[in-house]
């Protein structure tokens, strides 16, 4: 079963929206620029960066030494991609010219056989595939081809493709099951998606071959991470770390303990793990490979039933950045990776063309509006790694099984693979708006804009109005060159409890024509044809399974796709002391004047007592409470004022 | 202000009662010599202990290398002090043979100057004293003194005596501020409280100073273990650690941050700092330093008010196996060490014999009660190392911020400091019952037996017959040798809400007599007296101070002095899905096919229904209850069945 939908480029979608055309603005005049800067070291009081010295020094332009990650290329790749998608949205001849810059500083770093890696080439050029569970060699070589394939699309100019045509051809010659080829896999999974990405863009079938063959060669026996490391005498990578036979891999945590196929349950690093399935997704789309569709499947439902944050984060502890087990979703401890959430987008993404589903656009939904955007401030230049859903800032300092859990966002990290990943996110993000098929139009998200689109052969202009999230009634009109017969499905959202749909101001009853979780409307369309769809955006408490032990008893406020957090800023503290009234209505309020403007919840509540307490830490049980007001913002803009408590999950009376 | 109480003494108390005697039982036949087996190595599937091995080595009798922790040593010393208690109560001439052979294998193995350590004495005899912040030596010395004094009390017998006076006679020529001697103290407090013991032993005025030495110069500047880290290069002793800066010592981990006097807060490894807390009032106790008193006095609050578990466990985080900050007791991360219990059990008493404030007691009860006899099992020969409040069996498997909480007791350990520490409590209890003064004889804690004291030169004997814990009626029958006045002190718990006092069967109010948490009764007392005490042993349901978040809307259930818990065996799991009724009485039963017989709490509640829920994670709130039957049992016997999740902390309706 190959994939019958594909995505609508970003070249044929312009968003105009009142909520994200600001982030659109903020990532191309702010966090592109500013990233830019960080690349470069220059921002003070914040860790460098080294990613362009790095290269500065393998092109021969400075000497030094190697510094920052074994895998700092990405960072700089990451950004070339975050730049291609938004010149691809608005043309910046300086933008461009500094791009076309750090491309030729790349290609002036790549070696004679095609190789980029500045790690290698700086410090152990003779260590090259010496160990690919630690360093990140083919992880950064995916990043690289994803740029280049974005900045190909962006711009038509073929120099960093053909650079990384180079690199991936020689990766070719050097890894496969062939004799004398290295039968091995990269241990942070990448670059089988951006595989399948140069081989559409290429046409080349050499490139999905490989992609395919780092997949289906992950978690043979003889494992390969394990006889990696006793080839290298038992001995780990990073520094600090016991040699010998306790530095064993741990196969789990870079989901190659058994064949991909054969995967049940999320396990491992997160990060690894989503974009491994999303080039499961991507093959199987490509190949129709039922096998490999049927693992994604089984390992979609395993993250988004029972190992998925309410925010869209997953990864349960920061032992590992990694997934725990079932039900295992602490708050407080949590690790929620930015990356990890965009990854889970990413694999979202290519199920939603292969099934159409409203499941995996209401996953993208959970993600986006809040693990991903409440990563980054609002100011663009502060950044959340974790991404926690209670915090105690006295905990992040004084509890050391917490300090990773930060109460303020930074400026930039030694790992700072998120910031970028956010950046080219957001940049993409008409990509993520509409899917297409010879039949049909589906509309995943509800962003307001104008996109151009072909179904079957006849053009089409979709021109979307709406005030979501704040508001659940969507405008969208069509206009096609010429009448014409297709169907336009409209996904209908999970946390939607009544939708109402209006097609030229006549209803058009939902119950017939519901599939696979969107409204699906087959009809010769004509220009000037209004579409109205309004979602009843009530706000909900939330409860979630009882196997989630850590919530038991409390609830989470949700409004649309938002999920909304306390601050000791608005409440009173601690905020375990509230309890919400399940009995009275909470309140929406646009309050115009907070934070550029966003919708509050506000209700009551009830407080227990401090000023009844002496200095007894327990006592026989006497409660006294008073009557609060409880004031709930949404989870994204949480942080953007004084540290203090926040937490999403809240005592229910 | 010197102390003006003192312990009773070991041989001056026989206990009989039901609840104790069977732990003393356990101590004797199955602890003791079970942990003789553990440590000559001859417990199947446990870590093995080494320890005999290596004092073998030490002196000469065998060849080899040394095995298990530099602090080895220390487990045979603190077996050899529940031996020398336990010979006190019972004489057994084949166990002192055994007591005997062991000493006569320290004393082989000591050096000629009078060192004794078999790690330095077998592995690295030229770095002696080179590591004081890692290598536990002091501490070691401290175990055989403390050993040492136990054995000579019990026996008569001074050769192990002298064999740790010459040690500690070495030792004071080694350390000191004196020109040429080492300015230093040890990482792991314990010889401070050791060396106060070997002096009230011995007479030797030296012992005292030496121990008010390093007590004294414990967080002055220049920091010792600053320097000392300096002068070995930077060098961490555990391997795996980084070298340089970033191996720097954590002068709070050890509490030498600053001088201990100015010490405000327990900070730090939690069995280190009671240790040293207890040497301090150790020393103020002797000396009459009100300075070192009254931080003893800020220490106790700060813990007892601020950072103790219900149960009396202390440290909240294995990071260290340190207390965090104030009201930062997690349930299911704790760590809740049994050493640290214990030690806090011995600051109590030592502050309880200057103060006699029952609030010392009723801290020893509960650290004992709940915290220390739970840490072992049943049949004596599986321990906890980690008392949690909360376990669920999947997590302490599946997510590595909980690896460190066991759900079933374990056989021995690597690091093997608690189970020895609770045989040696738990052989020297009759310290604990009652304590004397010139005027005064003070009924500490409730447990039955026979005693006999001197006070104001006369001789008395107590017999203490009661049901406790399980009922709250205490007979206790006087019998002075004369007639004779004198004060009778009795506790009144602090969970206790009413109690009534019959002298010869005659009503004495409490109200005028209540002093320091004593019903203090001055009488001229006369043979076949008969007071009855009657303490209210209610069901009772705790609550904590809302500062401590993480039981915000949960409740203890708490009967005298025992903490229950509920457990997966007698309840509907997951356990978070139970609530607590407030408004309905539970009731308690004694089921005597129980585990040898318990009392056990039960009661209505409600439980969360999961039949309802399909396959998603999170859903709009629709509570779903069924009323179930709660049981709980004491915190002490969990762990006593089948493996499953256990909480001391349940939401209350």
């Amino acid at each position: 079963m190959k994939s019958t939908y594909r995505v609508l480029p970003l070249r044929n979608v312009r968003i105009e929206d009142q909520f994200w055309s600001k982030y659109g603005e903020l990532i191309r005049d702010v966090v592109i620029p500013y990233q830019w800067d960080a690349l470069n070291d220059r921002i003070a009081d914040a860790e460098p960066s080294y990613a362009i010295r790095n290269f500065r020094i393998a092109a021969g332009q400075e000497v030094g030494q190697f510094g920052g990650f074994v895998f700092q290329d990405s960072d700089l790749a990451k950004w070339l991609e975050a730049v291609a998608y938004s010149l691809t949205t608005l043309k910046d001849p300086s933008l461009e010219r500094i791009a076309d810059e750090a491309i030729d500083l790349i290609a002036d770093a790549q070696q004679e056989d095609g190789y980029i890696n500045t790690y290698f080439t700086i410090k152990a050029p003779d260590k090259r595939w010496s160990n690919l569970a630690d360093c990140h060699e083919l992880y950064v070589a995916g990043h690289m081809i994803e740029a280049a394939v974005a900045y190909y699309e962006a711009t038509g100019k073929r120099k960093f493709l053909d650079v990384v045509s180079c690199f991936a051809d020689y990766i070719d010659t050097v890894f496969g099951i062939e004799d004398g080829k290295i039968k091995g896999y990269d241990g942070h999974q990448e670059i089988e998606l951006a595989l399948v990405k140069l081989y559409k863009v290429t046409g080349q079938e050499k490139y999905l071959r490989l992609s395919q063959y780092f997949l289906d060669q992950r978690g043979q026996e003889p494992n390969f991470f394990v006889e990696e490391w006793e080839a290298r005498g038992q001995i780990p990578f990073w520094p600090g770390q016991s040699v010998g036979p306790a530095s064993r891999p741990n196969l789990k945590y870079n989901q190659s303990y058994t064949p991909v196929r054969e995967q049940k349950e999320a396990h491992g690093h997160a990060v690894r793990a989503v974009y491994m399935y999303t080039a499961m997704a991507d093959v199987a789309a490509q190949t129709g490979d039922e096998g490999l569709l049927q693992a994604c499947r089984t390992l979609w439902d395993n993250i988004v039933d029972k190992q998925m944050y309410i925010t869209g984060g997953i990864g349960s502890t920061h032992h590992g950045e990694a997934f725990t087990f079932d039900y295992d979703l602490p708050n407080d401890t949590i690790y929620a990776e930015t990356c990890a959430s965009i990854g889970l987008i990413f694999f979202a993404q290519r199920m939603l063309q292969i099934e159409s589903n409203s499941k995996y656009a209401d996953v993208i939904e959970r993600a986006l509006y809040n693990n991903v955007i409440g990563s980054m401030s609002l100011d663009g230049k502060h950044y959340f790694y974790v991404n926690p859903l209670e915090v105690w800032p006295k905990a992040s300092e004084g509890n050391p099984g917490k300090h990773h859990v930060k109460s303020v966002r930074q400026k930039w990290f030694g790992c700072s693979c998120c910031p970028p990943n956010v950046a080219r996110l957001v940049a993409s993000l008409g990509e993520y708006i509409y899917s297409v098929s010879d039949t049909e139009l589906v509309v995943n998200q509800y962003i307001g804009g104008v996109a151009s689109a072909t179904i079957g052969g006849q053009n089409l202009e979709i021109r979307q109005e709406t005030n979501y999230p704040w508001d659940g009634r969507i405008k969208i009109e069509l206009t096609p060159e010429n009448e014409h017969t297709f169907t336009l499905g409209l996904r209908i959202p999970d946390w939607c409890q009544h939708a109402t749909l209006r097609i030229n101001d006549e209803e058009c009853p939902l119950s017939d024509i519901m599939r696979d979780g969107y409204a699906r409307v087959e009809r010769t369309w004509k220009a000037g044809d209004i579409v109205q769809l309004d979602l009843a955006m009530d706000v909900q408490l939330i409860q979630s399974h009882p196997q989630l032990r850590v919530n038991a008893g409390k609830v989470a406020i949700q409004r649309g796709p938002l999920v909304y957090c306390v601050e000791e800023f608005d409440n009173d503290a601690p905020l375990a002391s509230i309890t919400v009234l399940t009995d009275q209505p909470l309140s929406a309020r646009f309050d115009s004047d907070l934070l550029g403007g966003m919708m509050i919840i506000e209700g009551d509540a009830l407080l227990d007592e401090q000023g009844d307490w002496g200095n007894e830490l327990y006592r026989p049980l006497k409660t006294v409470t008073r009557p609060v007001k409880l004031r709930a913002i949404p989870y994204n803009s949480w942080g953007n004022r004084e540290a203090g408590e926040m937490s999403v999950w809240i005592r229910r009376k």
